[in-house]
């Protein structure tokens, strides 16, 4: 029989108690410790543990995140949001009615609050006059040049830069235990694919977003994709499950969001069988980032955060649980 | 110098002339030695030479291929036709309705053509009845046990069985030399996911199809997704470089298809910019499957075979390319 001294025996306890803390720094440094950070390894561990209780085969570690206000900022606005004014701005010297007709004239004067009167109908005209009316590769040159470009309002950075460092590390650590990793976004699949690898090592055909309809053009020479001023499919809250089925056709095991547009895809995947995980990033660090929640015009956050907790879902502080909110 | 005995020296030149074809053998086996294997072989040899002018990244090595016809037979009828009409056969019992209703009456009495006669509106039937009105998960369960049970009308074999073994040789290829690899099937894309990993090798959410609605509901308890009897899209002709565009969003340096059905997915791939290739299966082996082409109710070849040649696809003679047709 082996006894050790009383030291000696909490220095071993101690030692069995942090070595997977240790362990996880390497994988999320940005990550306080704490509940979030405990629970998402402890899942990752569950899943991948062969032979275990809670084994999932890595082709069913799908993992969905959110785009907006989840890996990458959504204040003061959405950044396609953004993009299309900017669009705006760019193409109205070829349209000088707009000087006269809604949305064009609001987006023109800087007056959002005259763009958001407008309503859905301002909404797709401003989306059909941005994002439609081109071919696939046009607008692909035309989002890509965009965000090579631009900068946020109050930072100066280009928007590309400021992803979140902590949900980096976790998209990295869930695809080095072989998940597949999705974006499951209420953003525009085509405004997004363009970058999405480089910026997150996620590859095109890994996004599903919102999307416009397009028609195959073989007249006149060169064939071409051409899109549509036409809503097809709109990914958020009930969307998202629906989008999920269509591009990935298998149930998440787990899923990532930051608002109530992210209800139904963490309800959806956090009700299937077997383990499964939902994560809340909740907006609360104004002087880092922004703080908002239940009355924010843009990632509004007030049923998943009252109903979250009891759901099993992690509600992640940005202020409390994130030692670094972007990469530099 | 060195200089060789005359043998010796056509010794030399048959080994330099030989060794392509004698390394190629090991992953394309059930191919002939001709030109379709050849120019497959050339292709991805170029493709993937790093350094070389026709060099492509991993990234964008997409791979589409044409399910029915391209990669398991179609005849008598699609194998998600027959799907149907043994569910039909299966549901009667509850509708006494369809011995007096079109096109179920027809379905009943095994009267193809009395199905055929129903027209579109007939089809939309058939599909409203037995791929809508149920659960995603419980659709998964039935084609998933139905495709394990089912056999060929006429070889007896489970149609799974009857998927081509040359083109399951020209998957693992493609794969092993880093493709990605997508089926772009006019099919629908819920009834080839529960089979198409075990199978082809090709995971779920490399599926691209036609579709029908469906809608999340949470309502009643557990969340689910409902499978609706209105059609979404047509993942056929025109169709499918949409079909790619949306769900894939890269436009393919290779396609692979065998009826007028998968023209636009060869045009839109093989008019892209740097090396591309285009590849027709022609059913002309009556004796090992089915000999058809211009004038077939399914798979119908008729404009894809005569402009092929002029737009330098490969058009594969099943008869003489093949040395083998299925797995066993």
């Amino acid at each position: 029989m082996i006894t050790l001294r009383p030291a000696a025996a909490w220095t071993a306890a101690l030692i069995l108690l942090v070595a997977p803390i240790v362990a996880m720094a390497d994988d999320l440094p940005s990550w306080n410790d704490g509940a979030a950070k405990r629970n998402i390894i402890e899942f990752v561990t569950a899943v991948t543990t062969a032979g275990g209780p809670d084994h999932v085969a890595p082709a069913d570690r799908v993992a969905v995140f959110d785009n907006d206000g989840t890996l990458w900022g959504e204040q003061p606005m959405y950044v396609q949001l953004a993009f299309a004014l900017d669009r705006i701005k760019a193409l109205a010297p070829d349209h000088p009615e707009w000087k006269e007709t809604e949305p064009f004239r609001s987006v023109l004067a800087g007056d959002l609050a005259g763009v958001a009167a407008s309503g859905e109908k301002g909404l797709v005209d401003l989306v059909g006059v941005t994002h439609a009316g081109m071919t696939s590769d046009e607008f692909t040159g035309i989002a890509g040049d965009w965000i090579d470009t631009a900068r946020h309002p109050k930072t100066g950075k280009p928007y590309t830069s400021m992803v979140f460092q902590p949900m980096l590390e976790l998209i990295a650590y869930l695809t080095a235990n072989e998940f597949k990793v999705f974006i499951v976004s209420g953003g525009g699949i085509e405004f997004m694919r363009p970058w999405t690898e480089r910026i997150y090592g996620i590859p095109a055909e890994n996004v599903v977003g919102s999307s416009i309809k397009s028609r195959y053009n073989d007249k006149g020479g060169k064939p071409a994709i051409v899109r549509l001023p036409e809503v097809d499919f709109v990914d958020d809250g009930p969307g998202k499950p629906i989008g999920i089925y269509s591009h990935i056709g298998r149930r998440p095991i787990a899923a990532f969001g930051n608002s109530d547009g992210d209800f139904q895809m963490l309800e959806w995947t956090t009700s299937g069988p077997g383990r499964t995980f939902g994560l809340i990033v909740h907006h609360d660090d104004a002087e880092r980032e922004y703080a908002y929640d239940r009355n924010s015009h843009f990632g509004k956050l007030d049923r998943a955060l009252t109903e979250g907790p009891r759901r099993g879902w992690n509600i992640v502080s940005m202020k409390n649980d994130w030692n670094k909110v972007y990469p530099r």
